[in-house]
């Protein structure tokens, strides 16, 4: 059968990936695995050509965006293969581009999902997650002047909404966008367009390893958070919006939040 | 060890868990089941049991909410408690409450997270993530008249942004809002408020069975998606707001939305 099917590893490591995923893997003709649009920090390609009895090929960001990923769809035009991505699948633009191109060419895709970060990390942190607005993601301080991250946390929290913001990876050359700079971009911006969205006094909740046994999810004013010691990424940061009084609740219970919030909460 | 272990179960049926969270359940002395938060229209007991050696206690949603989850706090006293939930854990509000009641208790509390309903939309609609506004559920028409849906909409689609619209349920009755009465009850909003957000002209996305092997997706205006012949629930709506020009062509070729959508898309 000729296929493509995009399948979701899941958070953290192989374990990730549903049942359902690591069947489609062991019936396929190919498998490949890309490991640049979201960081796996504990996944072992070894471990899992082990359980998948497979052999997998790694494409880098140039094979799978610049080429069009004409690997995948030549491959595909003799037998089933399987795409493993991090997370879910289609959240990143390029799986839905590869879906795209390959779906004009005739060959089928369907989609084996697993559980995102996204979703991750609004249930770790206790807030109601049909008060989210727009999320954003905030680069690299160095590799752009965006205010946009900015703009969209001002937004949401004028509509008493939360903002997750993701934090910018170059998966290719190791390098993650941590808690501490992120909050610091954030003041810098605030320095310049001093709308008071982002000061000092301002809560957000710091989360690392989400999906992981043991992740850190810790809320606190920007002047604690930004000391706070996290572990390795991946790392993501929430900014909350209105507090109803059990969110509250959930960030002081659970992420060790300052108990003045209750007095603050709806 | 006393824990308490909150294992999505992911999407459509008994192989949408993760391998970590069927190991969980394998080392668990006590395996509870909750199926009213959401869907799993292939869920089968049985197989469950067989998959995990462990017999399943389903728990309704008056043990879990009225009697505030008595049932799993008491059986974590005495070991590790594994509380199997369709989807993502946490996304549901009433899992948090039993989350901060466990903690407040001393009972240590871990998350082991499932593909969501939320991401597997975003993701099978072709849309960008990153354009999802706040999410919104419709309610059964009969019970409330709340026009908060419509606003949802409205503001979201103001600011150019998409809306999930989760299509309320009823697991305990076997009752399921469906994309046909959903569209319904809100032009019937429309009628009242004249905003002009759902017309029979807007274009929406609907999507059934996502998780499955064969989800539907079909985006259309609504005077064509309500006579949609969509295959049994689960089942959301998404309105999109602005269109990038990728996004149309997503929807175009993905879910056959009418080709003059490339019109107006940026």
């Amino acid at each position: 059968m000729n296929e493509i099917v995009l399948v979701g590893l899941g958070l953290h490591d192989e374990k990730g990936i549903s049942l359902r995923g690591l069947e489609e893997a062991k019936t396929s003709d190919h498998i490949f695995i890309e490991l640049y649009t979201s960081l796996l920090p504990g996944f072992s390609m070894k471990r899992f050509e082990k359980l998948s009895g497979k052999k997998l090929c790694t494409l880098s960001r140039r094979e799978l965006e610049d080429e069009s990923g004409k690997k995948i769809l030549d491959a595909a035009e003799k037998g089933k293969v399987v795409l493993l991505v991090p997370g879910d699948p289609l959240i990143a633009t390029t799986h839905i581009a590869l879906r795209i191109e390959a779906e004009k060419r005739g060959v089928k895709t369907r989609i084996v999902h697993g559980a995102s970060a996204l979703s991750a990390v609004i249930g770790l942190s206790g807030l109601h997650s049909y008060k989210f607005g727009k999320c954003v993601t905030i680069p690299f301080p160095d590799e752009t002047s965006s205010e946009t991250p900015y703009e969209v946390i001002t937004k949401n929290r004028k509509f008493g909404l939360h903002t997750i913001c993701l934090l910018d990876i170059k998966a290719e050359q190791k390098r993650y966008l941590t808690i501490p700079e992120a909050i610091d971009a954030l003041l810098e911006i605030e320095q310049k367009r001093k709308a008071g969205t982002v000061t000092l006094g301002t809560l957000a909740v710091g989360i690392a390893q989400a999906g992981s046994s043991n992740p850190t999810v810790k809320a606190d004013f920007l002047k604690n958070l930004r000391k706070h010691d996290f572990p390795d990424p991946p790392q993501t940061l929430i900014f909350p919006g209105k507090l109803h009084f059990t969110e509250a609740e959930a960030l002081i219970v659970l992420a060790g939040a300052p108990r003045k919030l209750m007095e603050t909460a709806e």
